[in-house]
């Protein structure tokens, strides 16, 4: 039963749609795994088994009486705790949060739902998104499941996300990018994922970090999977007045495999630069694939890549301490020391320097935008390094002491500023076997052509059917009937 | 020859385009009257003469040769010295800029020369636009023409706009309006003018203030000529990202003089009720007269009105230091210490207390919003208070005493942050003959409602046709062929 759970999400629904499998069934594959997995994974904060089996009989009766069904019809998802779920507690990973049950899902849940998936449950997260590291200390760190013996970190602040998608304890799930966050977990779990443009997909329900900042999206075990969810959730939200009323494409339609005659921009300087010796490599490697395919690549460089740490922080911190500014002094012992210590710092930045930290960004979005002038895509590594143990907060990269906290968010940010949308595919692996990840970055609402390159690199690799080592052990024990409500 | 000044601007083209006068002839008239009386109204920083008889010979032989003329055809307008205009130096009523000589006209006084005015110069300004009194140490105060013996404030930071209007200095002025900069001088001066939608008319090559808060709009005799001047001026501009593609409708057609079945909202709390007594009877009194002529009037509450001072100061005070912020470094001596002493306030505040009130200026916005669902404009005092002595800091006023400053912008500062269109026109004079102001609030970019009431109110009273005393004043001297180029 357990090879249920590694189907792309196209092909279970072509299964159940042909009634060769039931939703009942393959809810069930997820929840054995997650109930034999996810004790030491920690993907999940809430998981949902008996909403999520109510789903899927449901899911299984509307198939049996041929209604219309819904491009995720069955499909487990497990969602990032920070969106909002009807009746179910949406923590944000926080103890602040940790009684809250909305009374409306977010609007991205509701699509989701809309379009027939099941919500398997609610996934683990750095504390209010606000960690690169996926770290929390309240409901326990997610393991990134490469390392059996080592607890890594996943990666964030979507740390369950990629766990859950790495491990097989979700066919897909949602994650949000402020800094990284849907980018860095998917580097360092092995997954694909995409940050849409600004104002794609609305983020009404979604616990904010720094509302300028911040995008939601989705992430799977292929771009094609990630398309799919993205397709579900995009497009205009009266609840979201940043969203864009600009139409969505049929993303699937355009994952023609085809990239000749594509130009393809080559992010060396900073980007490439940056990383380590392996992961520029793969990298390297990517490109010239694309290139064997017809696309045409050549180096390009961000010249304002230097002053996307400073802008970037400027304008998250404030942000961010404008919405926890009241928690902050009434509930402080309440957060984790090291977001704590990260909101303090917002009261630091004076508003000249959010205005100046603005005014950069447009230079940079700007040069983002005159970058895909003349590309149709810019590729780059995702993260500099890759998943390094928890509590380890220094990593040497080419006899370099880097830290960690600013080497997994340094090549990503650029992207939250220009608000661009951005695929992470998993591109390469160390001889330790520990995943690395590309960026492909795209025109504003060109997230179709994103995802073109994206799928067609990966007909040409096989880095995204790698299974971590964590998600091949055998079950411990069959379900109980109470399952593992968190 | 002096009657010619007092001719409205669509009566000017008429006579031009058919050949009863020249353009030469009406700019002498100005010039004239500039040589006359400006040397105590200090309307003027820099005076155009060569530049405008010049240009009105241009227009005189365009009219002869039959050629296609524009709406403003000859009209002699002044310009509101933060405006660049090229090959004449741009002072912003600063030290700092006093050489600066652009090498470009500001889009807006492209568009007004493109539809046929001719510019008579640069008018004074509070420095840098930072300041609602009009005050200048470089260039002098402006004298309000209303008040032949003392000194008394034009009201700013457009100054020189309203007294050039006023006194016959020009047929009409650009003015800027960061917190009330064109509607304060409209009041202090009874002059008309508009401050247009946030986005409707372009600030490229305008000096800033604060660009989120920053304004450009036309000030003039009446409704009409602020209309005329508006429609040559307004709609989108490459050089501004912040300006509109909504198509301009032609607003001289839509001011039918018709208020039937209008919905008015005055807006009594805070508004009236901030006013003195013969400010409110007057505004009270024009409300009964736009209901005579079948306006429907209701009293509404702008219950946000609080948190508008707050919001307005975070705003402005922090993006007005990013701007100054080198200057400020290197040449604080150069500012007038009122203006420095402003500009440092910027300093303190937060770049959370600054996305607080970007906040709370969301919600003022959506409060500015429902009141118009409901009627199609609201009507309120301009300034609680009518022209002050220079020098006086503080005013009685009902038994209260005030700061002249912030009562100033009191009233107007609520339209900056929402952004909506509002026409300033003069609503009745004390009995020591000073000028009252009315602001009438409209639809984001209906500025085509906004003077549809202004002009139809002007149909009906005559307060927008008395001279001020210092207007009447013969000339001192005739012309010499020197000029006098300030």
């Amino acid at each position: 039963m357990s090879d249920l759970v590694w189907k792309s999400i196209a092909d279970l629904t072509r299964l159940i749609v042909a009634r060769e499998i039931s939703p009942v069934e393959v809810v069930q594959a997820y929840l054995e795994r997650i109930e034999s997995l996810d004790g030491k994974l920690r993907a999940f904060i809430t998981v949902c088994r008996d909403e999520a089996l109510g789903a899927a009989k449901a899911g299984e009766s509307a198939v049996r009486r041929g209604e219309a069904l819904g491009s995720l019809h069955g499909i487990p998802i497990a969602l990032k705790d920070l969106c909002a779920t009807k009746g179910v507690r949406t923590t944000a990973g926080s103890k602040i949060l940790s009684d809250w049950v909305p009374e409306e899902d977010a609007t991205v849940v509701a699509r989701l739902r809309a379009a027939g998936a099941i919500v398997l449950g609610k996934l683990n997260m750095h504390e209010f998104a606000y960690g690169p590291e996926g770290l929390n200390i309240h409901f326990g760190s997610a393991w990134n499941p490469w390392d059996a013996q080592t607890h890594r970190i996943a990666g964030g602040s979507s740390s369950g996300s990629g766990v859950a998608v790495a491990a097989g304890l979700a066919a897909g799930a949602l994650g949000s990018d402020t800094g990284g966050s849907i980018r860095i977990p998917a580097a360092l779990c092995g997954v694909s994922g995409i940050k849409p443009t600004y104002g794609r997909v609305s983020r009404a329900g979604v616990v904010p970090v720094a509302w300028s900042m911040d995008h939601v999206g989705p992430m799977g075990r292929t771009a094609m999977d990630a398309a799919l969810m993205l397709g579900a959730m995009a497009g205009f939200d009266g609840r979201d007045p940043t969203t864009s009323a600009l139409p969505v494409p049929a993303y699937t339609a355009r994952l023609t495999g085809e990239v000749r005659g594509l130009r393809v921009g080559l992010l060396r300087a900073f980007f490439l630069e940056s990383a380590g010796l392996v992961v520029r490599q793969a990298v390297e490697q990517a490109a010239k694939q694309l290139e064997r395919q017809g696309a045409r690549v050549e180096e390009v460089e961000l010249e304002s890549a230097g002053q996307v740490a400073g802008a970037a922080f400027a304008i998250s911190a404030s942000e961010a301490l404008a919405y926890h500014e009241k928690w902050m002094k009434t509930r402080p012992q309440d957060y984790a020391p090291d977001v704590r210590d990260r909101l303090r710092l917002g009261a630091f930045v004076s508003a000249t320097q959010y205005l100046k930290a603005q005014r950069a960004r447009q230079l940079i979005r700007r040069e983002v935008d005159a970058l895909l002038a003349d590309h149709d895509v810019l590729i780059a590594p995702s993260t500099p390094i890759v998943a390094t143990p928890v509590g380890q907060t220094e990593v040497m990269v080419e006899g370099d002491r880097r830290d960690v906290r600013a080497s997994l968010t340094r090549l990503t940010r650029a992207f939250n500023l220009s608000g661009h949308p951005v695929a992470a595919v998993p591109c390469g692996f160390t001889v330790a076997g520990l995943p690395m990840g590309m960026q492909i970055v795209g025109r504003a609402f060109d997230e179709a052509t994103v995802l073109r390159v994206a799928d067609a690199y990966q007909r040409m690799t096989d880095w995204h059917l790698r299974r971590p080592p964590m998600a091949s052990e055998a079950p411990a024990a069959p379900p109980t009937s109470q399952g593992v409500v968190g």
